[in-house]
């Protein structure tokens, strides 16, 4: 059985319990969030977040630059008008680096991928800032409140950075 | 007040009961799901997904070129081996094309994006088969078993499309 087939089958259930047809296509919270894509981070726990309230824009680390195209839609014609940016502790994205990932990339296909910016990071606490401050000078991202966290995947606390 | 203390609010709650300190890094059910940002999906209620249990990759659209670096990461250093996509109906992204959201950006920014591609579809079933397609082309990607659905935003309901 592969891991699509336990979804559909959960998905059943959650049909026929469904009860939020009606709600509209922009974020009702006007907020996009920047999110890690790590299995252990679940957003709308985190936040508070239920249906129909915010854009979530999810990555590997969260970060900025890969999500780029996703705020640009969000803003310029979903309406958004906040970006909240949450990276954790033990990120994947803290245990290589760009050398190390694409060596095995290419030992294990072949191919050369010097090219490929896999966007790891040293420093947790410095990648939020980074992140903040590539919206913040972006000239194609509205000037809007941006918000920077560190969310702690042991107690499930949310610590601010910026 | 902004949304991200809002947010940091709800957080407390959350982190009162938080009992799922003690979880791995790599996903459990060794699965990436590509889906998209829209407010109205929750990709964990869809799925019947609980803290630990996957990647869940998020954009504009559910798009797979723009999830790329997060699936090498996802298959190479943390050990997923399937791949899901979720595109949905009343989508953003069936509501404009490129040359309209290059037009926008311009008008407000003063920017030439036109080297930009914002991938948006016109076809709901055909974008989920390109997607679908793109990861069984892309030979950074591993052989994986790759399903493609359009999530139902009225019903709840995940149709299966490839």
């Amino acid at each position: 059985m592969t891991v699509a087939e336990e979804f559909e089958a959960a998905n059943v259930k959650y049909a026929a319990n469904f009860d939020k047809g009606h709600l509209p296509l922009p974020p009702g919270k006007q907020v996009a969030v920047v999110i890690c894509m790590d299995a252990r981070v679940d957003p709308a726990g985190i936040l508070g977040l239920t249906e129909g309230e915010a854009h979530v824009i999810r990555n590997a680390g969260g970060r900025a630059t890969d999500a780029l195209r996703s705020v640009i839609i969000s803003q310029r014609l979903l309406g958004t008008r906040e970006l909240v940016i949450v990276h954790h502790t033990d990120c994947g994205m803290l245990t290589f680096n760009d050398g190390q990932l694409r060596d095995i990339v290419k030992k294990e296909t072949g191919h050369n991928v010097d090219h490929f910016a896999f966007l790891p990071f040293s420093d947790l606490e410095q990648s939020v800032k980074d992140d903040v401050e590539y919206f913040k000078k972006n000239e194609l991202v509205l000037d809007v409140p941006i918000s920077g966290y560190i969310y702690d995947v042991k107690t499930g606390k949310l610590n601010k950075v910026v």
